[in-house]
């Protein structure tokens, strides 16, 4: 319960309105994107402005209340689920598409836009603003931006963190910084753009951002190439970057993937192939002609059981449905579906798709797996029941080992999900005890009192590292 | 002078021939390509390993006494004079190319290699590293990351920031990090790969990096456009962006620098222009002759007075002489030549260089202007003479004026070259007081003895900013 005080405070700075403390809100703000994780908060505000989100600060600053900030919750690290209590503040009033500027090629946004919104704007403009997570139609730019989120075109054009070049922020005492600006050339200083993207709303509330735009591909190819060999299919993802070309996507399934994906929309896609890769390319006409006839090449030489190249962008719709449907389709089989996102070099997704199955096998789970292959971001998917502890637990065994074998291929435990909460007690096995030290030293300099979305990021224990013991 | 204990055991370390506290190794490493900027260091080390640069920082740090980690000290705001004593510890003895990655298009490299030979490397192997700083000759990668380097690709390609995705650095207490790794996505935690480029060596010295690499284009072509309007060549700048056409080059040289570059070059360029542009696309043969097709009618729609375009790739290298010849044909005028890189937003262009002209003409000194146009980058050149203390005077005046008109057009006070000691009174005029602080808490966190590279980034005294009168 907050203080009754600061409540009649955070209601004459938001208006009546825009304060929340009913039943209804506060479970409604309890939860995200994050299977089995679940907290209630003591409040939940909607500011407008900056100013509005300043002096939302200030008093919970004053009255040493956590704050956490969130878009639509989209997350899949709990990174906005209030495990400490507090108050939490909704991005979503906040949503304008403040300046397009089409002649230093930047938008300049608030946070609570949704992602497709901002997206559709930009495109009708004539531009591209690349980074296309999954959950765009319903996550924001500010959640985008909190978490780096990536997508399918971050093998060739990078990920959120590429393209935000000025934000405006609200720090924990309610003060207010701007960094970076429009412009492709800064060095003033120490980098505090980059640093805040990514930063999971624990460091600053981010209120504006300024974000690169570039001009669009005129045109864009699709092709689908199935294999009966899962490392043809490694090959060939290894080949087309050997062969200087990067698509600008380059999805992957595996075999129990196709299955679940066939069995939900009919697509009549043969049952007995190991992997099915997606590819994109997009550029000027000539260029995607060419590069879409070497891989096309290249899969044939990799002995690709079928390959199918879109005549028409309908076809190509067709072919994107069944990466599409990945998720959809094992979230249905069974009641709790946890997805996850090991990252390894690219030229290690056989090898971890292998071990992954491994170690599902180990555990008896099930664990299909699909994601982007081009920049080694999968997603081993497990289907199972919360309520079933035992079977939770051997889940929860088998990600584990999963993440061992991920760093062990030199790889990260997270590629575009974030820490959140899910992920704390493995961050020091991918940067150390030194590197958590100094990621908590800069969160203690940001925020001394730990209030902006305490207890994420940074765990109360950090996991034992399991020793895999291969076969 | 360093405690003889401590020097004994820096002498064990590297082994006495790399070791040096003689007069000459000592005035060798006062200065760098800073100019008017000279301190006397203690001693100089040339380490050889990852480890003996731990062993020398362990040593370091039970003393209390500063280290400078330097590669060939080609930068331009003072960042390796040891402005506070101490040890100077040169990297061009870790100059190895440990990795060429084929696979993940990376490279692992060590921060005393220099840079042209790197690139040498990668484009003998058929791959691209974009960064191409003009002092790519003699400065080092680690110099590069440290300062994060732009160059004239930086329009199209991004900056030295945009490449480095993995860092092994030796932190004040001698310990080692790893950052990133072979990963084109990772979001474990805070970006501590991303704060240390650009950190000038105050953080942490980077002992290794992980290098993004591209496939090379197939192609580029190499045109020039002379304009006897100023704006005419602005406006032309912004219509190629406008027109979705991001160039690799697009250059830029005022008035005083064609006039001097022509004395010195005899290029026989026309001194009654305003402006000249050289531009440069590279890409697929298709797109690049579209694009330079369709730059080309854009400089003749805004009244070029001439334009050449290259037909081959001599006359392009003829072409690329008197923007190359710039800072060389400035630099012989008078003793002393300050190269500032003020940066604005691309649309500013015209408005910065006019700002300049009058600011210049206030303080009755001489300021040529030639750089990065695509990006803003300028860099105002002073010619003048060190000896001259009231002419220096002058100029100092000038150039605080520059950069508060930049700032006042949505710029920063340095695009490329850094902060060092030459910008730190001017970095709060950035960021603000919040921002310093915040990066001044940055600055602890990891070196809390202030011991690596101290007395830059952070000014003790902050510059008012100067009231600017226009007209």
């Amino acid at each position: 319960m907050l203080d009754s005080a600061l409540a009649a405070r955070l209601r004459i700075i938001v208006g009546d309105a825009h304060f929340r403390d009913d039943k209804e809100a506060l479970i409604t703000h309890s939860y995200d994107g994050t299977p089995m994780l679940q907290a209630i908060p003591d409040a939940v505000v909607y500011p407008e402005s900056t100013e509005q989100v300043s002096a939302i600060m200030e008093a919970l600053s004053s009255y040493k209340v956590p704050l956490i900030s969130r878009g639509s919750g989209s997350n899949l690290c709990g990174g906005t689920v209030p495990v400490q209590g507090g108050v939490v503040m909704v991005m979503h009033r906040m949503n304008r598409l403040l300046e397009l500027d089409t002649e230093n090629l930047t938008a300049t946004v608030q946070p609570g836009m949704i992602t497709a919104d901002f997206i559709h704007h930009i495109e009708s403009s004539g531009l591209f603003y690349p980074p296309d997570p999954s959950s765009m139609r319903i996550s924001t730019i500010g959640g985008n931006i909190a978490e780096c989120s990536g997508g399918l075109r971050g093998l060739k054009y990078g990920t959120t963190k590429d393209y935000v070049i000025g934000l405006e922020a609200v720090l924990a005492n309610g003060e207010i910084i701007r960094t970076g600006g429009k412009l492709m050339k800064d060095v003033a200083g120490y980098d505090l753009t980059k640093l805040l993207v990514g930063s999971e709303g624990t460091l600053a509330i981010i209120t504006e951002a300024t974000l690169k735009l570039i001009p669009p591909p005129k045109c864009k190819m699709t092709m689908l190439a199935m294999f009966r060999d899962l490392y043809g299919a490694a090959r060939t993802v290894s080949a087309i970057i050997e062969s200087r070309i990067i698509p600008a996507t380059l999805e992957f399934m595996d075999n129990p993937t196709i299955r679940v994906v066939d069995d939900f929309a009919k697509l009549g896609l043969p049952l007995d192939m190991e992997a099915i890769l997606l590819i994109e390319q997009d550029g000027d006409p000539e260029t995607v002609a060419r590069d879409i006839e070497m891989i096309r090449q290249i899969c044939e030489r990799e002995q690709a059981d079928s390959i199918q190249v879109a005549a028409t962008r309908e076809e190509a719709e067709r072919l994107l449905t069944a990466r599409r449907s990945a998720f959809t389709a094992l979230a249905r089989l069974r009641p709790t579906t946890i997805l996850e996102d090991a990252t390894v070099p690219r030229s290690k997704i056989a090898d971890m798709v292998l071990r992954i199955n491994e170690i599902a096998k180990k555990y008896n789970v099930i664990i299909a797996t699909f994601g982007h292959a081009g920049d080694g971001n999968l997603h081993p998917t497990a289907t199972t029941d919360a309520r079933d502890t035992e079977e939770i637990h051997r889940v929860e065994q088998a990600f584990e080992e999963i993440f061992a074998a991920a760093l062990e291929l030199g790889g990260t435990i997270t590629g575009e999900h974030g820490v959140g909460v899910v992920k704390a007690p493995f961050l020091e096995w991918k940067i150390g005890a030194s590197g958590v030290e100094l990621m908590k030293g800069i969160k203690k300099v940001f925020d001394p009192d730990n209030l902006l979305n305490p207890g994420k990021v940074f765990a109360k224990q950090t996991r034992k590292r399991v020793v895999i013991n291969h076969g």
